[in-house]
């Protein structure tokens, strides 16, 4: 391992946490990291377009042990997960996973994980970037719930690309092809204990392999890449482009505590007919009624190619401010500059068109269209 | 501002913020961000021992805008902050700061914050690297407590060394003169609201300034530059080499959540004898009454100049695994390798010999002494 010049720019002392794949990641050349969780996540190998058209053409192996995973057991487990989201869990079998959303007392949303259900009584939660073991522990205590609240030493990998199915079978064999959408297994790689999940952050056909042992990780990973050879598998960060183009959002910066499900375009999870009561109900009860305030839109800002926005770019209306692109990217398969904004309801209607501040650049027309750039049922362009 | 190649390193997106300082930390020169609180916080304008000399002689300007103030008001705001904290804040005046550990249940550290007590029912926090704003939010909706909690936009800079005292007279006349250790006033510069504490994280003299008004960064922090500069002011990070010399603690890295403050040494803060209850109580009482069985002591590491540790080293007695190393540093003036371990109360004795494994060096003898390398009372033979 290089003790690279990178890392000094990132971190300095222990604080930071490094994911069981870390060794593995600086050995197979990873060029950037970015902090997640308190951990190192390897966001970068190559170029990002290239790392997009190895995902898009063929299979790509990602570093996400920052998604951390809380587990939930005790007496109260399945009261209190039911409690945490909006989603209505009564009909989560184990064996199940479902994405959710965590919300608050206002309905802001404090987390968007993949929640998995191992037993009646013991859910995960697959954590993006906010401390939701402190959310669930303060609320846990002060409602005087029984469950145990712990961050477990289990990280995941991603395996996405159209050739993923491939190389899970190399892995694992046949067990794993009639794993459906949102639902996992338990099982082996070369005897190191794994969950397998239909799941991902790609808008391609992907996996994640949750790694139980963290001791197990540069073993693992290297399975992975040799099970992998022959579709030429490559190790790369999470594809920006490729999830913007999906529609898929990334907490932090398309969603924060400010933003509700209404507003994010997440309704479908908002189960308010529920009979459980969940936090956030009564606040969402009336967002619904009421209908959001904002909306977070697809846009298509025209001009040259964008680099990608690395801050929240002004958007305006008729020269007064209204709202803020929270992603923008260059699509080198639609060969457009595409993102998202959060933008007033009057604003919001398919079509209307906008200006946007991109730095260096000025002024650019921006024109609201459907958030999903790329149907998944439509194959992408390849390059 | 460049579009610094070393962005892209530890960016992608707008999910990290940036503090209102952070163009002025572009033009000043910053060469090493790391990620805090979900914020870029730049950690290196220099080499990190000349940053330490300029710290130790004369004065340094360090961007600390990551340190998120959460606001707690509301009529029960004395009553919630109170419960969140084992220091008793009954004589905390409005006007005084306090360096308090907010306690989960099992009296492990959820955070380090100085706390503000800006009215008999308004208290701010200045917060270590963990979302408080989300177990705050937990435990008053679960208590049901009438809080308003918020993460406002304000964002403190450090002033610290041994003429911080004349940099803050130049640019704040004799006001500040009088402030004492833990105090604050409000007040302004040139004009921009700001609350000046006599705080920090150096050991050395020093002061913090809260901006009160986040699109004023840029213009405080050229303010500052400016009164500072026939005082040598340098823009610097946090020094790592001072704060361990101080026996000061870095949450994440010395304290996490799986440490309790009589672990950590910081047992006068938890006031046991107050009638109030606070959260951790029963188990803290517990832990006061049996002692902990861990504790966070100093270490002197022999042999060559070490580089920061990176990870928490191993430490072992005998051949056998006992603890880690949470913080390590080569002191330029005290001519040695230092920092704090954590280890079992029966390896935690003064003069005690243990082994460190030094990533590529090998074993290293380590000897337990006083976590406070330089007294503050004693002046630091100067470079």
């Amino acid at each position: 391992m290089k003790p690279a010049f990178e890392m000094a720019l990132i971190q300095r002392g222990a604080r930071l946490r490094r994911t069981p794949f870390f060794e593995a990641t600086q050995r197979h050349g990873a060029k950037g990291y970015t902090v997640y969780n308190h951990m190192l996540f390897p966001i970068q190998f190559d170029d990002l377009e290239a790392e997009y058209w190895k995902l898009v053409n063929e299979v790509t192996l990602w570093d996400v042990g920052v998604e951390r995973q809380i587990q939930i057991t005790g007496p109260d487990a399945f009261e209190f997960t039911n409690l945490l989201t909006p989603r209505d869990l009564t009909d989560c079998e184990v064996g199940q996973a479902k994405y959710v959303v965590i919300t608050a007392p206002d309905g802001g949303i404090v987390n968007d994980p993949v929640l998995l259900r191992l037993a009646e009584d013991r859910f995960w939660l697959a954590l993006a970037d906010s401390d939701v073991l402190l959310w669930a522990k303060g609320l846990a205590h002060g409602l005087g719930m029984q469950v145990e609240l712990a961050e477990l030493r289990v990280a995941p990998i991603q395996i996405q690309g159209p050739k993923s199915k491939q190389v899970m079978q190399a892995l694992l064999g046949e067990q794993v092809l009639g794993l459906k959408y949102y639902h996992f297994i338990q099982t082996a790689v070369q005897g190191m204990p794994v969950i397998v999940t239909r799941t991902g952050w790609s808008g391609e056909v992907g996996y994640e392999i949750y790694l139980l042992e963290s001791d197990q990780g540069s073993a693992l990973w290297e399975s992975v890449m040799e099970a992998g050879k022959p579709y030429n598998l490559a190790p790369t960060g999470p594809s920006d482009i490729r999830r913007i183009e999906g529609g898929i959002l990334n907490y932090g910066a398309d969603i924060t505590l400010e933003d509700n499900p209404y507003e994010v375009g997440l309704s479908w999870m908002v189960d308010l007919d529920q009979e459980a009561d969940f936090i956030g109900k009564p606040a969402l009860a009336r967002i619904a009624r009421e209908g959001p305030r904002r909306k977070l839109v697809g846009v298509e800002i025209e001009g040259e190619r964008i680099e990608f926005n690395m801050t929240k770019w002004p958007v305006s209306a008729a020269g007064a401010p209204v709202g803020r692109i929270t992603s923008a990217i260059y699509s080198p398969s639609l060969k457009k500059n595409i993102g998202y904004a959060m933008l007033p309801v009057e604003h919001a209607q398919l079509g209307t068109v906008l200006s946007v501040s991109v730095p260096a650049s000025g002024e650019r027309k921006a024109t609201v269209v459907p958030r999903l750039f790329v149907d998944p049922a439509k194959e992408i362009p390849k390059a």
